[in-house]
């Protein structure tokens, strides 16, 4: 939602145990290579014993890209390794390669495509895969790829299969799940080697399962939303990245909660998407912490 | 949260099958006793074969109070029976007798009678009863008597007994559970005589039962919420009223999500409360119509 | 955002001045030619001499389509003149003709393109004109024709003209002004013969003009919204049919706020232009009622 | 909203041109005196030739209060000058100082007067004055002393004399405006030497000025709120610090406006009064930054 990096930033994305020190390490090496710290958002679970979280952005102070190697190799020996860093360091471009899935509905898969067309999304949808063909002409009028992978009955192993080859192949290094409407198995999550983006139709944990919108009317509830989260090997379990809803009334039916969910369901998908791309939301205990 | 009614309106309700004619049938009948309906909502849960539900709020063409009796037995007869309707016609004054139940947290108790003494709330606040003393100050300031009805281990047949005895003893209309941290037995709900509304502090049916900020904090939501509920035998399951939410993130603390939980508590009870008493809230399978 | 009426449902729109028995007439009428009233609703501007503003929805009880000219002329003469009515009825179906104008941004259009694709807008999109032809791609995309009016300086009278022929000549019922940045004239709307519907990128009346996105950032505002309304002869003034916002902070740059807004601005017009279609808006003193 | 610091905390403000190396030199001399960073917030106008503002929190490393004079000479002399900063370096605690001004209306004060109660804000009520007595019981309630200092007709500039002594006298770091329905003089606000936070009841620059609720029926909008700012010499023009809004309808009238006004008002200022007592809002060119 905030405002695009300069072409030429880096991130830096930090997790490691709470202790004093920590900041002025890691900002006293970038100020020692020229690196001018644009933004920065730290997490403490615990001031006193827990977890430090920190996601920084920096430009060279003169504004030319700096060779980064030389940087990092210096950040792991010097301040990474003394402070029990997990990390990353990684340049604000190139774009993430990522692939979408889909099963019949278009509306999430729409508003990915356009976000990415309006340079809204930093990111290249690289290929479209579904289960069923209805969104083969959606992703051809972007001009992205699209391969039809159906899963028969009993066929579900061998379709994984064949989508692992698609996306290692590709390069993928971001699956989002634009209401792919299959569960995917643990083998799968593990063999992508990339992280997997989910949108459930529902406000987890409320309605976590099938047929959210129909149960919803049956409990008579006043609003309903939606979840973007981390795909893990427990359905509908994995950390939630972003959530939002809307009101509803006893004039909704089914179909009309489905149809406000689709707006719902979009959006936050979409800020999870770019939050995701952005580097700005890092896993801990089951949970994110979005910067 | 809309226009009061003037002070001579009526209110009308109704529930019965759906056919043709209905709305001719009620008004025609209020046009011949010189009603003038001011106000009308009505849904139809199936136009073919379902159920309609109806409230309508009508002043004297004249302005000037009616003789409802004779219009409430001319209803009766003419009209509620050949439909099959159940129905209540009541003046929108006098005002409701209601209490209110407590335990320790005053946020919801002192939201109710700081409304009620803005005139906000079309009902009187008769007495306040809690398990505990921790509002007895409150009520004393805003002058409602206070009953103290422990709930000791192994005492709460004995507890509940009593208050059946204060609050049918004050012809109570309305129960409104804020925050009391009781559950109340099914035989209780029936012998109170009057409906009982709760607020639940998290958006149902998620986190349903005890605890639920800090189950929250634990599924790392984005969104926290509260839900005003007819209390039923089942424990919160009954019909809902209202719900609404607010976003937090990763640095609340089970400590900081009650508080923002408080905010929405109290707004979202004090909403049902006047709803109901607006005779707006319509019960239909466990569900709420609310116009 | 509610449930699509049934196939033969036919609407009633009426604004009179209020007094006591017009829905007895109105539903004593619609009762006695078999009609089953599945939707009221009805609003009084002041219940002693103020204006009555009324939508009814009905079906006929068999389920089979009516004759709807006997009733619309019996209405007429039994209903309509003795309370001195402004009133239309209309059958549900078939869709009215849309027209959309467009200028560089495409998100609106889509939107509406996509939404009028699912089956969500219960209007056929006839044509899209733009004064730049950067949406030309996206009409054809959706199979939609597109006509491009440059509005060269000076030439903005004859551009006027030459869509005023393109509007008529294709008998659209609604003009949708799709982020549309030329000023209409004043003959230009009384010419049109249609409502025109239009976006503004605020909260109006905040940041009316031009350039709110810059504005909001310099004023240090915390939410930024859209506003559809009517457009009339006096800019960004006509009645408002829907507003949204989003909350904003610090690090929103202009772009980071205007694109933040085209989410708000699509959802905004599309519930706008959705209302308009199903009747739902009624125009009393430059404001709207919506049901 | 977020967590409360521990008690031994201490907060960091900063304001400066940004540069390479602040952050550095800000978190190494910080980590020479011993300190553990628990949170830090950075914002910089242009990572080019802008501001840079900071609010970093932080505990002794050790968890026993730090002897923070020295931190604060040492952090003046190697840090603040250097890079020409604006500074202030405070203990969490004690509390501030805060007096309340209200005229009629008792719904803020009421609400600040009890998250005070409850231990929500961090800041002592040392008084209430209102040129009315309306609230003077409620004042009383809360055992928060009450003065009288009324506004006759020619008598302003002698009332806001009166009011300058008793805010002096009683050593006030805040005055909150609760609905103080008078306008204060650029003297004053100078005079008064303490940050003045008022709230305005519309989501401004949308009817500044007088009656905004009646206007906002007016003008037909579908969203009112309320604003919380800085007093300035201009009326209504100060940094915003917080907005929020609700959604209303055709059904509201002035009475209803203002009393879902009420509920947002109140919400509106204490959110902006929290987050000024926790050291969170940094002005900048007549806008916040709120961390």
């Amino acid at each position: 939602m905030t405002e695009a990096p300069p072409k030429t930033s880096y991130r830096l994305l930090v997790s490691c145990p709470d202790r004093a020190g920590i900041v002025a390490a890691v900002s006293s090496l970038l100020a020692e290579w020229g690196a001018n710290i644009i933004s920065s958002d730290q997490h403490t679970s615990d001031p006193f014993g827990g977890r430090f979280l920190m996601r920084m952005e920096f430009v060279p102070a003169g504004g030319e890209p700096m060779d980064i190697d030389p940087v990092r190799e210096d950040f792991r020996r010097r301040v990474a390794e003394p402070f029990g860093m997990e990390w990353r360091l990684s340049p604000g471009l190139p774009h993430r390669r990522m692939a979408i899935l889909v099963s019949r509905e278009d509306h999430c898969l729409l508003d990915l495509l356009w976000r990415r067309r309006r340079g809204d999304l930093p990111g290249e949808v690289v290929l479209v895969a579904g289960n069923h063909t209805d969104c083969e002409g959606d992703a051809a009028r972007f001009g992205v790829p699209f391969h039809h992978v159906p899963v028969p009955v009993g066929g579900k192993q061998r379709a994984e299969q064949q989508l692992l080859e698609i996306l290692t192949g590709a390069g993928v290094e971001l699956v989002v799940l634009a209401r792919y409407m299959q569960i995917l198995s643990a083998d799968f999550l593990e063999g992508v080697g990339a992280p997997v983006i989910n949108i459930h139709h529902s406000f987890l944990p409320a309605f976590s399962g099938a047929d959210p919108y129909r149960r919803a009317l049956e409990r008579g509830v006043k609003i309903i939303g939606a979840t973007a989260h981390y795909a893990t090997e427990e359905l509908d379990a994995g950390p939630i990245i972003e959530q939002d809803i809307e009101r509803v009334d006893h004039r909704h039916t089914v179909a009309a909660l489905t149809e406000v969910g689709r707006d719902i369901e979009r959006r936050v998908l979409a800020r999870a998407v770019r939050r995701h791309l952005e580097d700005r939301v890092l896993v801990y205990e089951n949970r994110t912490v979005v910067f």
